[in-house]
C-alpha cells in the first residue's frame, strides 16, 4: 500500500491547493481503493462561520473520495459550521438557516460514497430545551439519509457546548426527516436507521468510558450504548484540541475503547487554529485489539485513506514531542524537551491561521534582546515568512548596548526587517508633560507614590506607541505582545505596554518553558543557532528601571521571585488544583537544588497571591493569544471574576472560622 | 404594619453598617413577629469568593432574625459564596472546602429560626458529572438538616452554571448526611424531607412554566414537581441580574405561577455587581392570587419581613422606569425615558461595587467636551463621590475652544476635580519619530496608507498616556474608558486610546439612548442641568481629525452612519436576531422621518457588517463595564471567534450555493 500513500500525499497537495488532480492519479487510487471497505478521514481547516469557505472545501473532498469509491467519507464535528462557533449562532440565526442550505447542496453532489458532515441542526422555534442540536449528517446518492446528533456536551476550559445545542436524548441514526424537528418527545416516533457496519459519535461522546476513567464528566456512555447495534467499525467525528499530554491520554482511551468492545475505532480530528484554541489534526484508527493502525499528520490538512477490516492505514508521525510524552508521568519538571515540537506547531499554526483568518499578513514587534521578544520574532518569521515580520529595537537610556546588539544581531540571523529607533524624545517629552501633571494632581489628591512604576510604564508605552502606529499606518499589520505566561501570572507586564497587541504568541508558555524552547529553537530549526546565545544566558529583565541594590537594570527574578519556583507553583495550580497550604507542605523543584528558609517561602507565596489578585483584570484585556498548556489564564480557557482577586486563598482553621463567626 | 417597616428600616441600616441594633427596637420589631409565620428576606451584596465577608455578613442578618423569632430566614442563590463564582472553584477548590467549614460554623449559631444559606456543594471526588451542586442549606437549631440542589442550569448570555456544576436529579429536600455523597444514583436511598410548609427551589427553577412560556430551555419544571408537595409557601433563592425589559417578564411569571399554583412565592434575590453583571435585589412577595404583596428595594441590601399567608408585606416602588417598562411591547424605540431610572442605578451600582470589591478608590478620564465623557464624568461622581474624581481636558491643534469650555464648564458645575493639559508636545514628539520610522519602514514593506488614522490615534493615545500615568502615580485610581455601544460596535475607538482603561461605565450604552440619558441626567439629579446644553446640542465626533468636505472636525455620524439607523440595527441583532436580508424589508424608524434612498441603505448596511467584523478583536480586550440592555458585546455576555468576523452574514440564494459547489 506504499503506493497508495505516495499518490494521496500528491493528491494532498493539489487538494488543498484547489488544484484538479490528474486522471492517472485519480485511476490509480481508484484501482486500490474501489475493492470496497475504504474510508477516508478528511482532516480539514474550516473557517468558523464561513459557510462558502468551508462548503468548497467540503465540496472537492466529496468529489475526489466519489471518483476513488471510497466507501464512507469522514468530516471533522460540525465541519460546515467550523468548530467552536460559540455565541454566534445564537444571535446571528441567519448563518444556521444558510448551513442547511449549503448542506442540502452538498448532499446533491454526492454518490454512492457515504459522506458524514458535521452541521448545526435547528430543533424547532418551541421545542424544549436549546435551539440547536451538533449534528452529523449521512449523505448519500444525492440526499441526506439520516442524521447523528451529540450526547455529551463538553462545557468546561475551552468548550461551552451547553451554552448552544441541546443533549441528544438518544444515540445512533435518525431518519433525515427528524431534521428540525427532532426531541425527547419524538424520539420513540421514529425506528433507528443502522446498516450494521458504521456507528457513528460525535467528539466528546466518545470520552466517557467507564473503565477507562475514574471520574466521569456524565452518566451515559454513548460508545456503551451503540455497541449494541454490534457495528463492524465505530466512526467519531471530533474537533479536539491540542494539550500537553493530552496526547498520552487520547491514544491510551482510544486503544482502550477499541480493544475493550473489539472494533476498530477511526477518529477524525479537525486541525487549524480558532483564535485561542489549537486543533492538532492527528487523526487515527485503532484496530480491534487496541493497536494504533493509521495516523494522519499533526498540524497539516490530509485527507488519509484507511481500511480498518483489511488492516489498511499508514502511521504519520507525531510532533517529536508527543511520541515520547506518551509514557512520562504527570509531575512538575524542568525537562521540557519532551513537548517542544508540539510547543512549536501549535503555536506556529496558532499565528498562521489567526493571521490567515483575520486577513493579515505582517507583523512588527520590538526587539529587547530579552528572552521573551526573541522567541516571537522566532515564531513570527518561521509562521509569516521573515519579509512579514519587522523587528524594532526601541532602546532607551536604560538599555544595555549588549541588548542593543543582541537584537539587532538577532534580526540579522533571522533575516527579519530590523531597524533601531530610539525612545528617548519620547519619554523626555511624556515625563516633562506627567511631571507638570503630576504636581497639579497632587494639589488636590493625596496618596502620589514616592517610587511609582511610572517612568518604567513610559517606555513600555512608548514603544507600543511606535508599534501600534506602524500597525496603523501599514495595511494587515498588527503589533505583537511578548508577555510570557509566568510573567502574565503576576501582573509583570504593561497595560497599553508591552502586553497590547493585536496577538500574543507566548502569552501561554511559562519562562523555564521558554529558555528550554529558545536551546531548542537553535538546535531545531534549519538555521542553526539564529537565536544569540548570550540572550538565552542572560537573567531577564524588563530593563525599565534600575535596581538601587545593583545599580545595574533589575532582574525580574529579584521583582519576583525564581522563575523555577514560579512556574512550579502555577503548575501546581493548574494541573493539581493545589493552593497555598499545600504549598506548604510540598517539597518544591527549586527547593531540592537551593536552601529557601520557611520565611522566605512563604514571602514568595504571599507575593504571588497578592500579585495574581491584581494581574486578573490584565488576564481580562489579554489579546488573542495560542493555548499551549493542560490549561491556561486565556479567558476562553478560565474566567474568574475580577471582583473575586482579592480572596483568601489560605486555609481558615475551623477554630478562627468559629470565633469570627461568634464576633460578626 | 408600618412600624415594622419603620423600624426595620433603622435596622436595616445598622446591620448594613455592622452596628449594633438597640435592643428596644430588637424588642418592639419581635412583639410584632413572634406571633409566627414571619420570613426574613435578606437580600444581600456579596463578594464573590470572599468566604469571611460574605459569612460575617449572613452571620449578623441570622443573630437579628433569629432574636426577633423570624420563622425562616432566606439568603439569595450562593450567598456564602457569591454569585457567579465562574471558574474560580474548578481551579482553586480549596475555596469550596473553605465554604463547607463556613457553612457548619454559620449552622452552631442557628437556634429556632429555619435559615436558608446558598453554598457551593461538592460532589464526592469520583461522582459522575460536575465536581458540585448549587445548594442551599437549611439550617436550625445549631445544625445543617437538610439541603436542596439546584435542577435547572442556565448556561447562556452572562450564565455559565453548567461549566462548574451538576444539575440536581430531583427537586425539593433532601437529608443533610447526603451533602457532598448525593448523585443520581443515591436518589432512592433517601427519604425525602418535607415539613409540609415551604417549598424551596433555587433561581432558574422557576423559570420554567410550561404554561406561561412559549418556548422552555428544559424540559423539566421544578415549581410543577414541588407543587405535588401541595406547600403552603414557595421560597426561590435567586441571582438575578437586572436587564432592560427583564422586569416586566418577570413580574409577569412570578405573578402568573403563584396564581397558577395558587400559592404565594417568595422570591429573594441577590443585589450588587460582579465584574459585568448587575443584580438589582428587588426582591419579592406575590400572594396566592398572583398579586405582589411585597417588594424589597432596588440596588440596596435590605432585611424585608413579610409573613405571605397573614398578607403582611411592603412594597418598595422598583426605580421609576421599570414601573413604565411593566406594560410596553419589545419594539424598537427613540423613547428611553421608561428606562433611564435603571439605567442610572445599575451604572451607579456598577461602578461603586467594582472600585469597592477591587480596593479602589479614585477615578480619572478625559474631558473631551463630548457626549460620552460628560456622561461617563455625572455617573463617576455621582458613584465615587466628586471628590474623586479628576476630569482632565487635554486638547490638542484640533480641539475647539468650545470643547475646553464646556468641559471646564462641565467640571465646575459637577465639583469634580479638573485641570487642562495639552497634548501638543505629545503629538509633536510622536509624530516626528513615527515619520522618522515610517520612511525607514517603507524602505521594505509596500502598502503604506495614502490616508491613514495614525495621526488621529496618536492623539487618543497621547491621552490614554496621561491617564494611566496618574493612575500609576496616585494610590487607589484607575483611568476610565468613554467608549459608548454604538461606536464600539463600529470599533471606533482607538486600542491603547479612549477605549483603555480599568473600567468602562457606558459601553453598553447606545449613542441615541446617551442623549436621552444626558436630559434626563440634568432633569433629575439633585444638582440640576449640570450637564451644559452646549455638550448636548453639538453633534458627536472625536474631534481627532478634520473633514476635508468642511474644513471642521469630523462628525462621526458622516463618518459612520446615523446613530438612529445604527442603534436599530443593533437593537435588532441583539433583541430580534434578525439579519441584513431583514433589514432591507424593515422600515426603520429612522426611515420614517428621513429620505433614505435603497443604495443609501445598503451602503450603511454593507459598512456596519464590515466595520462590525473588524470590531470584534476590539470588544475581547474591553475592560470590564456594566451590563445594561437586553444583549450586548460585553465578553462575559457575548463571544463570538474573532476569526470569524469575517462571515457573510447575508442569505445566499440555493441556486448560488448549488453554483458554487459545483464549481467547488
Amino acid at each position: 500500500m506504499e503506493r497508495l500513500y505516495e499518490l494521496s500525499e500528491i493528491a494532498d497537495k493539489l487538494l488543498i491547493n484547489e488544484k484538479d488532480i490528474p486522471s492517472d492519479i485519480v485511476d490509480e487510487i481508484r484501482s486500490i481503493t474501489e475493492s470496497g471497505g475504504f474510508i477516508g478521514m478528511a482532516q480539514i481547516n474550516p473557517i468558523v462561520g464561513n459557510l462558502e469557505y468551508n462548503a468548497k472545501k467540503i465540496a472537492r473532498y466529496i468529489k475526489y473520495a466519489t471518483s476513488i469509491k471510497l466507501d464512507i467519507l469522514v468530516f471533522p464535528e460540525l465541519a460546515l459550521m467550523g468548530y467552536p462557533i460559540e455565541d454566534t449562532i445564537a444571535r446571528h440565526p441567519i448563518i444556521v438557516e444558510e448551513n442547511i442550505k449549503w448542506l442540502n447542496s452538498l448532499a446533491k453532489i454526492t454518490g454512492d460514497t457515504t459522506v458524514l458532515v458535521g452541521f448545526v441542526e435547528p430543533r424547532g422555534k418551541y421545542a424544549e430545551g436549546k435551539l440547536y442540536y451538533n449534528s452529523v449528517a449521512i449523505l448519500r446518492r444525492g440526499k441526506i439519509e439520516g442524521v447523528v446528533r451529540k450526547s455529551l456536551l463538553p462545557t468546561y476550559s475551552e468548550f461551552n457546548d451547553y451554552r448552544y445545542v441541546e443533549p441528544s436524548p438518544v444515540v445512533g441514526v435518525q431518519p433525515a426527516d427528524t431534521i428540525g424537528n427532532f426531541d425527547a418527545y419524538s424520539v420513540e416516533d421514529y425506528p433507528k436507521l443502522y446498516d450494521g457496519k458504521y456507528a457513528i459519535s460525535i467528539c466528546e461522546d466518545c470520552w466517557n468510558n467507564k473503565e477507562f476513567f475514574d471520574k466521569n464528566l456524565y452518566y451515559k456512555d454513548p460508545i456503551e450504548e451503540l455497541q449494541s447495534e454490534v457495528p463492524l467499525i465505530h466512526i467519531n467525528c471530533s474537533a479536539s484540541p491540542t494539550r500537553v499530554k493530552k496526547e498520552q491520554l487520547k491514544h491510551n482511551m482510544l486503544s482502550f475503547i477499541s480493544s475493550h468492545y473489539k472494533t476498530p475505532f477511526v477518529y477524525v480530528n479537525q486541525v487549524g487554529a480558532v483564535d485561542n484554541i489549537s486543533f492538532d489534526g492527528s487523526s487515527r484508527v485503532f484496530d480491534r485489539n487496541g493497536k494504533l493502525l493509521a495516523r494522519a499528520k499533526s498540524f497539516e490538512e490530509q485527507l488519509l485513506i484507511v481500511n480498518p477490516l483489511k488492516s489498511i492505514g499508514k502511521i504519520y508521525p507525531l510532533t517529536k514531542g508527543l511520541e515520547k510524552s506518551l509514557t512520562e508521568q504527570k509531575v512538575f519538571t524542568l525537562e521540557y524537551e519532551s513537548d517542544l515540537e508540539r510547543t512549536y506547531k501549535t503555536i506556529l499554526q496558532g499565528i498562521r491561521d489567526y493571521f490567515k483568518k483575520c486577513g493579515l499578513k505582517r507583523a512588527v514587534l520590538g526587539l529587547s534582546g530579552g528572552l521573551d521578544s526573541t522567541v516571537c520574532a522566532v515564531l513570527l518569521a518561521d509562521s509569516l515568512g521573515k519579509e512579514n515580520v519587522f523587528g524594532i529595537s526601541m532602546p532607551s537610556h536604560i538599555t544595555s548596548d549588549e541588548s542593543k546588539s543582541d537584537a539587532r544581531q538577532l534580526a540579522e540571523n533571522l533575516g527579519i526587517n530590523f531597524t533601531e529607533a530610539t525612545i528617548r524624545p519620547m519619554i523626555d517629552t511624556t515625563t516633562e508633560c506627567l511631571n507638570d501633571l503630576f504636581k497639579t494632581v497632587e494639589n488636590s489628591w493625596e496618596g502620589r507614590y514616592k517610587a511609582s512604576f511610572t517612568p518604567d510604564n513610559i517606555q513600555a508605552r512608548s514603544r507600543a506607541m511606535f508599534l501600534w502606529g506602524i500597525s496603523n499606518e501599514f495595511s494587515s499589520c498588527i503589533p505583537i505582545a511578548t508577555s510570557d505566561k509566568s510573567e502574565l501570572y503576576m501582573g509583570y507586564a504593561t497595560i497599553n505596554g508591552d502586553m497590547s497587541g493585536g496577538f500574543a504568541p507566548i502569552a501561554d508558555v511559562p519562562k523555564t518553558k521558554l529558555f528550554a524552547f529558545a536551546r531548542w529553537l537553535n538546535e531545531n530549526r534549519e538555521e542553526k543557532n539564529a537565536i544569540p546565545e548570550a540572550i538565552i544566558l542572560k537573567r531577564p529583565g524588563a530593563e525599565l528601571a534600575i535596581d538601587p541594590k545593583t545599580g545595574k537594570p533589575l532582574i525580574a527574578e529579584d521583582a519576583l521571585m525564581p522563575y523555577e519556583f514560579l512556574d512550579e507553583i502555577i503548575w501546581r495550580i493548574e494541573n493539581k488544583n493545589e493552593s497555598y497550604n499545600d504549598f506548604l507542605n510540598i517539597e518544591f523543584v527549586y527547593e531540592k537544588h537551593n536552601s529557601v528558609s520557611k520565611e522566605q517561602k512563604i514571602e514568595w507565596l504571599d507575593k504571588f497571591y497578592r500579585r495574581m489578585s491584581t494581574a486578573l483584570y490584565k488576564w481580562s484585556i489579554l489579546p488573542p493569544s495560542v493555548i499551549v498548556e493542560a490549561r491556561s489564564i486565556n479567558k476562553s480557557d478560565y474566567r474568574q471574576p475580577i471582583t473575586s482577586g482579592r480572596i483568601n486563598y489560605k486555609a481558615v482553621s475551623s477554630d478562627e472560622i468559629k470565633e469570627i463567626i461568634k464576633r460578626a
